[in-house]
């Protein structure tokens, strides 16, 4: 049901690197097509309540098929879809979750990453995409 | 206590219609006068997210007896009824859900879509109530 | 990601009928691979309550890719799964959900069905499953 | 706070492989000494709904520094802590969840499996527990 363990750990292993070479702390979970986790770890002395974020972030990412950020830019206050995040039981619509690909342009499962700027969250969260995308 | 089953599905049935019509990918719920769930359909590949989002969507408009973007335009930022999305477990307050009347003026049930864009999502509810309004 | 909507609404469609054999007031639920939901209907007066437990029997039976009835005789009183009903955010375990199998034998989805006794409910989600397994 | 992401995936790591060698199919696993979430892994094809039973294991095991198992003797109807499992958002007192000490005998953290017979749950978590205690 879309990305297997091996791809998910890659993807996890590579945003750690990512994490690492910046020197940010970060929670870093996958989740496959259907939504449901798959893999997950939390750097030493990352922020607790980032746990829950890149978990959600990862799902946001899948159930909608598109980087978190994204549906920030209308969940603002008058945007077309204002206050989405009350769905779901939750979502995280701010940039650092994105759908992982395979070769055929199929979303099989997508990644999270919360611990320090959105900006790093989302680069974090790019270097485990692309260590996996187009398999 | 309000919508059949039947002109539940007949509601459902012409939304999808309307959703292939537009080459979107829906989730389709109705709900009855008592906002429980009657009919759901989810279209192959539609967002996962969105699920729950139509399902709270349908409840919405039955909860307030109103077209979910009407409530919407009262719950922003200053509004009248800003934040009211923290109620009733979790409200969804833009375009897609509208309220089924029967032929005495009375809502008997709602229908809530998301899939797509709010027009889309809306125009595909309007199909849905249209099917069945007045009966 | 498992079940299509044209099968899943075949399954329910078999399952309202055998209702309708029975006599009896049924919420029949079908959920994918990802135990998401696929497809749903409430029969006219049937158990408002059965709502939610036609949708926890189906995720249930996926869950675990077993009937919700053999998970049941585990979560007795001394069985080694004593009170698993817990987990996932609320489980049922008794019968009423089977898990739905395609031609190569892998778990595609499950239908949930309650709003009798579990023997009809059972029978309700057997006819549902035999509608479109090996599909 | 306890256990360190290296420990925890030296945890998961040879968890994984206990459960390679008995041919099943394990969701895995490990919180800290806050009970919070340090790592996790679902195998291919292990049950989805043992993602949370997994996670709630772990939790189990260091909210109470006992292995879940011990919890669920006392559990069960006329037991002195019948129904402890309705605390905490829900527990899971059936076997697979055991702390993990340091050398001087802290609870460090805890490691928690689900995805097969209750047997198979415990020595999978008990060869997680031994390839880290005492560090």
């Amino acid at each position: 049901m879309g990305i297997s363990l091996e791809l998910a750990q890659q993807a996890v292993h590579a945003a750690h690197q990512k994490a690492l070479d910046l020197g940010v702390k970060m929670n870093i979970a996958v989740v496959d097509a259907g939504a449901n986790l798959t893999a997950f770890i939390r750097m030493d002395d990352a922020w607790l309540g980032s746990i829950d974020i890149a978990i959600r972030k990862a799902k946001t990412a899948r159930f909608f098929d598109m980087p978190t950020g994204d549906l920030g830019k209308a969940s603002q206050p008058g945007g077309s879809l204002y206050n989405i995040e009350h769905s779901n039981g939750g979502l995280i619509t701010f940039p650092g979750g994105i759908p992982i690909l395979d070769a055929n342009g199929r979303v099989v499962g997508a990644i999270g990453v919360s611990g320090s700027t959105v900006e790093n969250d989302h680069a974090v969260a790019e270097a485990g995409v692309h260590a996996v995308e187009n398999q």
